[in-house]
């Protein structure tokens, strides 16, 4: 029986030969994510290498009424790049070219398959670097797409300030540029940032123009051990609040202290740990570590674990980096269920500490960190994958977190993104501005094509 | 006879009292810019005091088709606030309330009337301070409208990234708020970013969250001067690439030179200048103007003037800020011409150079200053108003800018914006762009009473 997509699949196939398939395997493997979804493939996957190419899938797309989905490393965690209606997938991994680096300008031009560890390896010998660092070694233009920030941010910004320019191709074909390679400018509605974080839900980007930093002269690093949680908390507080211009403040709770001894060979002591790291001159670095330290002091934390050479930085922060993956290795028959919140940093102690003491309330496994000098902090719930009454509790307890960021004046993920996990609080956060993004929405993609069933509300 | 806007008239006054007016002066008073439009009054103004008023406002407006044009403190110089199309000006001077200060969170709500040096006093018990300064003092709400930015955008950016929240009231009457008071989100569209720059066309800012800074430990501020242009920006160049964190970092040209000579009583050789300044730890500092004291040396500038005590710098920073009207007061009847362009770092030297040898040859009084830092650069240019033939020649003058400047990468402004003034450049900077922005202006004000004029092609 022939498929009523038959014809658009013989314009993909014609497009593109074979770097469009509808094999099951390429399917299926579109339709995972590492989060906690059920699988939902698309009806075929493009390859494409060049945006007159992607311009060429979204018309023939448009023009058949099929989804599009913008597929960067599949690192998502709120089921950004699943097909719940079905559709093309396009994967921008054949679109993974550095094409400009301007030391001088400081920025870099890529295509949005190129990957974060993938830029920097690039850079290496320009003395310059990309610095948003989400954890995973996620694709450019899925980094844009969700708006993602990580362990650097609190220094360097997030997506939203790293990204100067974007090649978009929109919903019926165009392709669009927004910005240009001046720092700055006044010239109309700012539509980049429209693109960063809107989820490929407005269009695919395709080329993505990106601010770079000078490589510091000094980089140092220290993890240190408090009592508690609230001493540790209060420390990021007090930090940020005296204006140390920390390159990393990282919270990590006891449990994934556990987890990193135990799959690292580390014997960093069961507490709560800060994780540091200070960019700048020799001097300046030394100046904020002793800052830093007066204030850990204070607190009661113990003295620095430095990591002076570099090899013991990469090791410090791929420990951090793996965090994720060490605890799911650690409990491997869990329904793993990682979501994020962001509160106001004077609201951080308290919105930690609540949420400790619900996981503890909860019995189920549930390591704690974060970024918390953006007041950023993540929970990963581990409920067992076969008790319907544990995933029950691990719901309801990512509810409760959600629900306190928003009392306490935050926002329900401060980089995970909506996708399909978190709809159900747009309208509590967003009231109105949620119907504004509907209509901005329509009026570019009046068909809904964009990557249906995330982000807007659904009809 | 009874003007066919009586029954809007009837309403407003109904809504507001007496702070609804039609008489001439206060009519003849918002039609009037800073720069050089000729006077486009509007039909009426209107001094809400709250955001329900501003609600009623528009809706009053909409049901009537009435243009709304938001008015701060009228220091725009794009012709932003004019009423080309007559209509109701909704004038915030009465809506200046600082409304909360969260030192914790290093965040002010205030109200849109409230304005630059107003709230900066108002902070200064806190130990922190607001760092945009465009210069004028102008309203938080016209800077939010205008993407403003200044001297300090080098270091703390512009107003794209220190507006963290807004209420606005859309052209729908609807009252919307964006963001939140988290330091970061990734929850969806970011219409925080769309409303900032988009100069009144979308909705009127009710309300803005603003991020703050810790007053620096230490600041200095010095003035150098060069031989010529090119070694002045080669000096600004070198100092971004090497990373320096530069709070303030400005050009002045040898003629901007003599007009403060000749108004502050001041002796700085005749020259071309950088004025800088330096934030943080007393160590930090040094350190940075050693650093900078290094590349300065290099390019043959003169040993730095340092401005130490609080009060050598404001007098310094005063001097700068009233350049425009310094240099006005020196040309009494001229038609003050002044227009910004923004190119990236590496272009800087050219694109400064070839204007200066485009104002020789032009023989008109055309001063060039700075905040080279962000690549941005301003000249003012002062023709004849009598003589036809050389405003002519000024207008050709910055034509060629703006074309320069978009030919080398960049932006045809920095921080002014388009208003009625530079619409004739949107569609060789953006091309499709432009015609997305029109598609989100009729999505969101399909009667187009929202500042029409402005910003959007003009049908």
């Amino acid at each position: 029986m022939t498929s009523p997509m038959q014809p658009a699949f013989d314009a993909l196939h014609a497009l593109l030969g074979d770097r469009f398939t509808t094999g099951t395997s390429d399917r299926a493997l579109h339709g995972q994510s590492e989060s906690h979804f059920p699988d939902m493939p698309p009806d075929g996957v493009a390859y494409p290498e060049t945006t007159a190419e992607v311009a060429g899938i979204v018309s023939i797309c448009t023009a058949h009424g099929l989804p599009v989905i913008g597929w960067g490393a599949g690192t998502s965690l709120e089921g950004h790049a699943l097909a719940p209606h079905g559709g093309i997938t396009v994967d921008f991994s054949r679109m993974n070219r550095v094409l400009h680096v301007s030391a001088e300008d400081m920025l870099v031009v890529v295509q949005p398959g190129v990957t974060r560890e993938q830029l920097n390896e690039e850079l290496r010998a320009t003395g310059l670097f990309f610095p948003v660092d989400p954890g995973a070694n996620a694709t450019l233009g899925g980094m844009a797409s969700t708006r993602a920030s990580g362990t650097t941010a609190v220094r360097y910004g997030t997506m939203r300030g790293n990204v100067l320019a974007l090649e978009v191709v929109l919903a019926d074909g165009r392709t669009l540029r927004t910005g240009t390679r001046a720092p700055k400018s006044s010239t109309g509605y700012d539509l980049t940032a429209l693109f960063v974080g809107a989820e490929g839900t407005l269009g695919l980007i395709t080329e993505l123009t990106l601010r770079l930093q000078g490589q510091p002269e000094a980089v140092s690093a220290a993890v240190c051990a408090f009592d508690d949680m609230e001493a540790a908390t209060q420390t990021v507080i007090l930090t940020i609040q005296s204006g140390i211009p920390m390159a990393r403040i990282e919270f990590i709770d006891a449990t994934f202290v556990r987890v990193f001894n135990a799959q690292n060979g580390t014997d960093m002591p069961e507490k709560p740990h800060l994780m540091v790291e200070f960019h700048g001159t020799t001097q300046s670095t030394r100046e904020q570590a002793e800052s830093f330290g007066e204030i850990v002091t204070d607190m009661g934390g113990s003295a620095f674990q430095w990591a002076e050479r570099q090899e013991d930085r990469n090791r410090l922060w791929k420990m951090r980096h793996n965090a994720y993956y060490a605890a799911r290795a650690q409990w491997p028959d869990v329904h793993a269920m990682t979501t994020d919140v962001c509160v106001p940093i004077s609201k951080l102690a308290q919105a930690v500490t609540e949420t400790a003491s619900d996981i503890a309330q909860s019995g189920l496994p549930g390591p704690i960190l974060g970024h918390v000098g953006d007041g950023n902090f993540h929970v990963l719930l581990l409920p067992d994958r076969d008790d319907p009454a544990q995933i029950a509790k691990a719901n309801a307890l990512a509810h409760r977190m959600a629900e306190r960021a928003l009392r306490l004046g935050g926002t329900v993920s401060g980089e995970h993104g909506i996708g399909m996990g978190k709809l159900k609080y747009m309208d509590a956060e967003h009231g109105a501005g949620w119907d504004v993004m509907t209509t901005l929405k329509t009026a570019l993609d009046p068909q809904g094509i964009m990557n249906p069933g995330k982000l807007l509300r659904q009809t």
